[in-house]
């Protein structure tokens, strides 16, 4: 199943970081988007020219060191449609490389058009008989609030894709106790926890080769006692940890996250990444891949710092 | 402020009904397929077109009696981002026709993230001093898993815009209830009655001249108890009720969501109206557009039966 392609990616690469791509114009070098204004002037065509440029020379940079990027759905659709191209764009030319693609979409509804969002992000498309990839990536982020009739169309076209999800558990945002960390009646454990054991669940439809499901869970590095806490509950629940670096967490907070074998979680990083030519001193604009590179390599050595060599089990 | 437009549009039109447009290509003529398929082939292009054609003469055919639209975000993706330029231009059209559009998207991110989807689908995008509007709907509904984050963002927009929000509370599908209906330790209330309640919190910063803010709620047609017990629950939420119809919902079931002037819900039917023409007796294709009037107006009957003659407070 296809977080055993994530995994075998991160042992080979010995690198448990996925990229994310969100790509704000404002972290883009202003002699791209000259370059795209000049073709396709001040629109959302010209803005969406210049994301997928960035994204490109970005994923050229990690391709060889990082085992997956996170393209995130929001700062594409707001370019619009010209924007969603992109993103189409974007997921193919990083799994031409050989990059996992996780789209995070957070997509959720029920029944036939949950089936809709997972055809559209993981699945193929009918039209009347042709098949197409709309959005083809390697898994999506999605959440469980409707229940299982939002998460079973998912395991469907996985099962028949080999691809996989990530279910929001804990997230990293400040506000996110204000109903997450709330306690049930039946056994005062919190709602999050639930819907980590959820994911227990639902994984059982969707076991992978290395005793990670397809199912995992979305737990923020800004909550270390949490991320802990769910690693001893959910043994088959691989994580994507976001809120690393720009939103405060370091690696010795994330070190609960992993098991024995260094393997467990994922860990995301964007703007830290994207942004890290801004953030040096001296860095050309010209040079801003090879700063992400850089900034990649450094997140490398500190989280193996903490996972010691990954293996496969 | 935006939903203050959606009941000045019910009263106007003494119909308290949202017209889903959930185009699965099964659900359109052949006749309409076949000559987008000339154009552009059995593609994404080719099925986006027929989309649209599609989208435009039931939006044609209703919008003098219906008062609202609500595209389902799912269904265009699942076409790319041909499908998604169809999806911009729908609610472009249905807006022309001066039509409350409604974008079903469950959105939900975090600070900058769901800043970035509120400005997609409710705000202005900018290019470097260029506005644009990338989707631009009335309302957008939203997942509030994230907590007040995830919400903010969208109130901000909404302020700025003269928009509003739907976000979910209890969903129509039978499992909304794994999560949704479980209690919470600390007064034994249910999650999506907690839910309710934060709408009503975050509705304070987007008040309406009619009672109601502009941060609405999700309820379910297939649960009328919960719904009558909302309704009494949350005076300034108005509701979007879906699961109407093809779900099971009736006009009875639905009783408990109105106030005494007849306002405080629309209440949406997708297949019901599109696909009106499939089910009754003897239907030319060709007429696809007056079937799905003839059922807007039944259902506009049924429901102002429940409600009675549409006043504002």
């Amino acid at each position: 199943m296809a977080l055993d392609r994530l995994i075998e990616n991160i042992v080979e690469k010995q690198n448990p970081t996925v990229a994310g791509l969100d790509p704000k114009l404002a972290y883009i070098p202003q002699f791209i988007k000259d370059a795209a204004f000049e073709k396709y002037g001040k629109t959302l065509e010209g803005a969406a020219e210049a994301l997928l440029v960035y994204n490109k020379a970005l994923i050229d940079a990690l391709c060889d060191i990082v085992p997956a990027v996170k393209p995130q759905s929001a700062y594409y659709e707001m370019y619009g449609w010209q924007g969603v191209k992109t993103f189409a764009e974007t997921v193919a030319y990083a799994k031409s490389k050989g990059m996992f693609v996780i789209t995070d979409a957070k997509r959720n509804d029920i029944g036939t058009t949950m089936e809709a969002y997972a055809n559209a992000h993981l699945g193929i498309t009918d039209v009347d008989g042709e098949s197409f990839s709309a959005f083809g990536a390697d898994a999506l982020t999605v959440n469980g609030y409707l229940g299982s009739d939002g998460i079973k169309p998912v395991l469907s076209v996985s099962q028949k894709m080999d691809t996989g999800m990530f279910v929001l558990v804990k997230t990293s945002n400040p506000s996110s106790g204000e109903l997450q960390n709330l306690t049930l009646s039946e056994n005062d454990e919190t709602i999050y926890f639930h819907m980590g054991k959820l994911c227990e669940e639902w994984g059982n439809e969707l076991s992978g080769k290395y005793g990670y499901s397809g199912v995992g869970a979305v737990v923020g590095a800004t909550y270390p006692e949490q991320l802990t806490e769910l690693r001893k509950a959910l043994p088959h629940t691989f994580f994507l940890v976001p809120g690393y670096g720009a939103q405060g967490g370091t690696a010795d907070d994330i070190a609960g996250a992993f098991d024995k074998n260094g393997l467990g979680a994922v860990v995301n990083s964007s703007r830290g990444i994207m942004c890290a030519w801004q953030k040096e001193t001296d860095c050309k604009p010209e040079d801003f891949a090879l700063a992400a590179r850089r900034e990649a390599l450094k997140m490398k050595k500190l989280l193996t710092d903490v996972t010691g060599k990954i293996t496969l089990p």
